[in-house]
């Protein structure tokens, strides 16, 4: 009997591996348009925090001793002044739970047997075909009826760094395996070492070791190993897993640590050992429909903790620039700003952190070795971590979804940056509320509109004018997207008024759609929090300004109220017209 | 043919009645020994926050005028600086998904028909005798197999305002209906008013208006009626519900908040319209064997937020002195604190209610009526207010477990009253800690020991003396309970050292049975809280105090470093030594 041909499946977006790029790309596209992703209080709940650093360098006898502890953070209006740790199963769980109060399931054990991307140009350019096929196996089948065609608009790859899909396209990767082998496990430990619950670099005669601490009494050692350790298979260059194993490598984090003594309580809870590649794909996507994300684009060392947030941080650049086009609001080409912005940081992560191995592996400075390491070049490169792991330090550059042209009327709102975090008070209730929380991945621009102070009637003035003519018919309100602003808009205002000198009342309609959306630059109730935004932000009450936050957070542009067509121009550089939407819909129902 | 008998069961204590009183007490009995209620975070994520009163009063035209904007909050150092509003019914429902972790089920629908106490002096006495029997009936079942016969160590009659406990006990109500009506009512506004997000006092000439902020964009006016009103029938003194309405409740809304304007949108989603009587339970148990709690002992005007709360606070006081005297760590008379501890606070509560009611019922002041309500009458009583609804200005009386002796020695942690809250930062991590947290109502004693300043070398020797002396065999540690002391007692140590100048690891090992157990009395790293907490709590860091906590969070004793055996003492008046538990439980065994 011939078995019957495999089934055919149309979808949006096939997403291949769902490790946490992959997962983070399907949560934020299943919740689409829903307020907010909200994974941050179940993290910080199950996670473990730590807020402080410590350092420490040969002393006189041999022994480590403590140079300095510092903050973990520098960035002085951080929302989150800490680190937190969670295994990479606790944070697929968060996604997990999260897709499937949408009903969606991860389908496992699937694999992908072929990929074909359509050549004809008539299918890559139109946004509502399918030209990508993949046919999935699935592998608990023992026949062809385990087999499926999946024909998707798009597809994703995030499947790690041996990437099926990036080898199935050609994609090549940059760059070299490094010398560095590390040894990483995680234990709980019985010792007399102070900073187990701190971030701790250890630079000692013996090697190097960082700390992390990790949920319940758990902390987490990498360690550098000695260049003539024999878990490397010197003919293969590869790790000899059968040479390795905790109790080795815990017998070198013991020497580390001397004089303090550091055991462990039970088995090891994991541990592993491997040898570091430093490698960016070449390209991270073929004809802006098939595309690659995570490990699959990036590798590199562990120690800016930036193996799973840039995989994350890769698909959350993503997933918002896939909504727009899937929904006609934006053309095809705000897809090239994905490899444009992802791909030049992936570089520049892979640059720090081999400044950053070096410093790991060279021996510390010390009087017999003047040109060791110094202690302020590790804080620097601390410093500059900080950027990648928070996110603020990411500069994304000019492109049509980045317009600094006029960056000085908010000159510490970096457009290309994230918006910086910061309390205000609402007006309605004067409860304080950090702006971040007004700005949810729920795929809106959001439109802060920073009136200065409306209890001057000048100002006042100025800003009914503004509200009329951004809700007039040739206002970038009214001219993009279909439906509702409100869709593609989220418009607040931010007003350098005291809270006893207006009521949320106060303000023009457009910029009041709930009482929720009017905030103001003072403190709260108590004189513990806010005030001080606009100097924080750059942004003379005099003038005010107007800031665009694109839907995954980052500032896209600025300008003050005389330029609002420049902000107009910023949304047509990529957004489709209502009349072009309307036409390209005909255009469609015609063929 | 006869009916097989009803089963017998035997329960260490049945709740009759699961409102909030009732499953407070069923989820902390169930919860016992276990590190954390935990339910705050969940109640502020589905609550309503508010953080700012607004006053109004007539203005010179005759309609109402905004006097002032004050916090809501008045307490220096309150954790969490607003109220927060949620609806009884999600109330429960955070009672009732946490007794479910415990496996726990409120049985619906159980009536009891009848309660017997023991008369023998003999059971009363006994801690395990059984001297209450409760018959209960399903009302789901016709016959006798509904039928239940229930034998308690303790009963808790939680069951309401009409409770059917107290009454079959013949537990007399003292006090008497008022002659105020309140109509309430939870709308949706349409409004101008700009102060709907805030607790707003409107004193006007038209009638007495509180406006509280609810979930979502809902509001609860709670509104006196004026005498006349006909929504009482004067022959029965009742409310006449045929009469009242939502739509004339709001009808007297609209008239009191000219020249606003407040509609609503759809139908009110809830109200009510009743008489306040003032009444409270003349005992609060019977043989400190049955004990009532909530509605079924207090009754008072809405106006304080302090129905639900005062409810839920009684069995919160009463489920560790049950737990105590269940696990035969202290005796009978323990119980006897729950009824002095309880009552006077309800008359306390009740006599602040009568002055609160008489504010809102009088005219405010005005050039026509000089003896009217002041503003300042009025924010004096907030602030009173605000007292019983935090429970900070809950003051227990000297007693058993109320000693303030040695108050001095912590001139402001009022020995009586709850332990205030306040940001110390962990000796070993550095993370910001609010001393709350270190509190859990885990039905432990928490043994606070401010140590001074380790750092330096008297202070030091002075604390390693005194760890000696707590971990020997008189102390109190040793002395009282069964099996780990652990169990009882929690020790923690918070130094007046700044990070930089010591290691969690300094400290006996007394104080540091975990690294999270030792406390800086030091900013956190970014210095944005903590240090000042010796100040504020009125301990001189050059002597030290230890800080008695109960496991209802109310301060039990203060005693310097030289008093220790005042602190034993202390424990001695109500914890029952481990000779004689030993010696209780043999003589048990032999009857």
């Amino acid at each position: 009997m011939t078995p019957p041909p495999p089934p055919h499946t149309f979808v949006d977006v096939l997403i291949i591996g769902a490790g946490p790029a992959g997962l983070m790309c399907a949560n934020a596209l299943v919740h689409a348009g829903v307020k907010s992703y909200g994974l941050a209080e179940r993290l910080q709940r199950e996670g473990a925090r730590f807020d402080r650093a410590a350092f420490y360098n040969p002393g006189p006898d041999g022994g480590i001793t403590r140079t300095e502890r510092t903050q973990v953070i520098f960035a002085p209006t951080a929302r989150y002044p800490y680190l937190v740790t969670r295994h990479q199963a606790g944070i697929e769980s968060l996604f997990h739970d999260s897709i499937a109060t949408k009903g969606l399931v991860v389908q496992r054990p699937v694999v992908p047997t072929s990929i074909e991307l359509s050549e004809a140009g008539s299918d890559l350019e139109n946004p509502n075909a399918y030209p990508v096929k993949v046919t999935l196996k699935r592998l608990d089948s023992t026949d062809n009826e385990g087999e499926e065609v999946v024909h998707a608009k798009f597809v994703l790859g995030s499947d790690g760094a041996h990437s099926w899909v990036r080898k199935a396209l050609d994609i090549v990767m940059d760059g070299d395996q490094t010398d560095s082998i590390w040894g990483v496990v995680d234990i709980v430990p019985d010792s007399d070492f102070p900073d187990l619950r701190n971030w701790s670099f250890i630079h000692s005669n013996k090697g190097t070791l960082m700390n992390i601490p990790r949920e319940g009494d758990m902390v987490r050692f990498y360690i550098q190993l000695p260049d003539d350790t024999d878990f490397v298979n010197r003919e293969t260059g590869r790790v000899d897993m059968a040479k390795a194993s905790p109790e080795r490598i815990m017998e070198t984090a013991a020497k580390i640590f001397q004089p303090f003594r550091v055991a462990q309580v039970g088995e090891a809870e994991w541990w592993t050992v491997y040898i570091i590649g430093q490698r960016v794909a070449r390209t991270y996507s073929v004809q802006d429909r098939v595309f690659i994300a995570g490990d699959a684009c990036h590798t590199h060392s562990p120690k800016a903790g930036q193996g799973m947030n840039a995989s994350m941080n890769d698909t959350h650049n993503l997933a918002w620039k896939l909504a727009y086009v899937l929904r006609g609001w934006a053309g095809m080409s705000l897809l090239k700003t994905y490899e444009s912005e992802r791909l030049k940081y992936a570089q520049e992560l892979i640059n720090f952190d081999k400044k950053w191995s070096k410093l790991f592996r060279d021996k510390p400075q010390s009087e017999a070795n003047a040109d060791g390491v110094s202690h302020e070049e590790f804080l620097g490169m601390l410093a500059t971590s900080n950027g990648f792991m928070s996110g603020i330090g990411i500069h994304y550059e000019p492109s049509v979804i980045v317009d600094p042209r006029h960056q000085s009327y908010a000159s510490k709102v970096v457009v290309g940056q994230r918006m910086i975090p910061y309390d205000f008070i609402g007006a309605a209730d004067a409860v304080p509320v950090n702006i971040h929380d007004m700005l949810p991945s729920d795929t809106r621009f959001k439109i802060l509109v920073f009136t200065g102070d409306i209890s001057e009637e000048g100002t006042m003035n100025r800003v009914r004018a503004l509200a009329e003519r951004m809700v007039a018919p040739t206002g970038f309100l009214k001219r993009f997207g279909k439906g509702a602003y409100e869709d593609m808009f989220d418009v607040l205002c931010i007003c350098a008024t005291k809270q006893d000198k207006m009521d949320f009342t106060d303000v023009p309609i457009l910029f009041r759609s709930h009482w929720s959306k009017v905030l103001l630059d003072d403190k709260d109730m108590m004189g513990r929090c806010g005030g001080g935004g606009y100097e924080a932000y750059g942004i003379n009450p005099a003038e005010g300004a107007i800031v665009v936050v694109r839907p995954d957070g980052f500032v896209g542009t600025v300008a003050p109220f005389e330029h609002l067509d420049d902000i107009t121009r910023y949304f047509a550089s990529f957004l489709l017209d209502r009349s072009s939407v309307s036409e390209g819909m005909r255009r469609l129902c015609r063929l």
